[in-house]
């Protein structure tokens, strides 16, 4: 946790004990009242909170606001509705990379019950997006969708943007090789563990997707997504 | 699981139905008595495997062996002792991607306790690479050491190879702009949760080492390590 983020509703009240950023500040930053700490309100500025007090209960805080950072760039995530463990992994970890949407999309070869999962009937896939972008020192979150079909977010994406879906099976261009140069912003699109339909690959072509491969080693969905992002940022000349 | 691996004195004796790989067999892959699935012999061939019998204790398995696949390539991780959950990914993740050797070392600002932990001791780090191979559909395991101190692991390298360490704090260059392309192989080096200190600065430094960076965010351990990873077998044309 880089910066200790809050909702707008939380900064006017005093922080539970049990809060894990209570604990965070108190155990693991070792603040004594008086200290302050970085801190962020989501999807608004970053800035200093201070400790002001510790009772048994509470702690007192004050903030100073200064200047919100740069907003996330437009790289858009399409992906197969994952088990829900690798789902977490994914909407943490692309949070931190910086991915401005993530759409958790229906495929032919997924399993339809991952979208009733816990994860995201109770709400935890937020908890996921806000310690994403605790670790990367940022205040902003994606926008993000579950449970629509390929083909209905498809047809939500903007135009312009160069597309890309990895593919194991298919695919003959390198993503390492892609040329992106000229572009201003990215859709990836990757399939849940069993990869794409023949249908699918070719709703995809046909939405002008380029399939792509990362090389002759098979990687497990998480690590495939992670290591796609950061390629495709560094082809669009982001890092 | 995308191989079944096996040590070499295992293929000559019924395998014991509570071995996860059994258990895989019957429960994931669903594999009849007479069915076969892919087989590789550890730091050997990869082939087939035959189901031929099962009984309520064992599975007898015959195998046919082919080529072996190519050799790993010359890429070697020196990463100060994480944490051993964070270990375990990287060890994992790490052999997915394909790293020829991986040295987890003591750092001025690791915790050299991490050393001593059960991951270490018990020789559960081996099982973290058999599961990364598997994955990658490869019979090649990494070389692998920990708990020198990072002077000596320097010491112990090859000459010739591109060395670049991660540092979020004094890098000036991108590595995703590094350029590797008449390197035939590398070294790259992080530093624990809390970083380098200033005299393995100093030394990796004076090691041939150039400090690079992965851009603005701040990533988890294990994140940096596999985004860098893919980075670099991108710029050394391996990907």
């Amino acid at each position: 946790m880089n910066i200790i983020l809050f909702r707008p509703a939380e900064i006017t009240q005093p922080l539970p004990r049990q809060d894990p950023r209570a604990r965070h500040i108190l155990a693991v930053l070792r603040r004594q009242p008086g200290d302050s700490f970085d801190a962020g309100l989501l999807d608004g500025p970053r800035g200093k909170g201070t400790l002001v007090s510790v009772t048994p209960e509470h702690l007192t805080l004050a903030f100073a606001w200064g200047e919100p950072p740069p907003p996330l760039r437009p790289l858009i995530l399409v992906i197969g509705l994952p088990r829900p463990q690798t789902a977490r992994d994914i909407l943490r970890e692309a949070t931190t990379l910086g991915v401005a949407a993530m759409h958790f999309v229906r495929t032919d070869r997924g399993e339809a019950g991952y979208a009733e999962s816990t994860l995201w009937r109770s709400g935890e896939w937020q908890d996921c997006l806000i310690t994403g972008a605790a670790q990367a020192n940022c205040t902003r979150l994606p926008e993000v969708t579950h449970g629509r079909a390929l083909r209905a977010a498809l047809a939500s994406l903007p135009a312009g943007a160069a597309r890309l879906a990895l593919d194991n099976y298919e695919a003959k261009a390198a993503l390492a090789t892609c040329n992106l140069i000229d572009d201003k912003s990215a859709v990836l699109a990757l399939g849940a563990e069993r990869g794409w339909s023949a249908a699918e690959r070719e709703l995809l072509r046909g939405s002008g997707f380029t399939l792509v491969h990362l090389g002759e080693r098979v990687l497990r969905t998480e690590t495939a997504c992670l290591c796609a992002l950061t390629l495709l940022q560094a082809r669009l000349g982001w890092i």
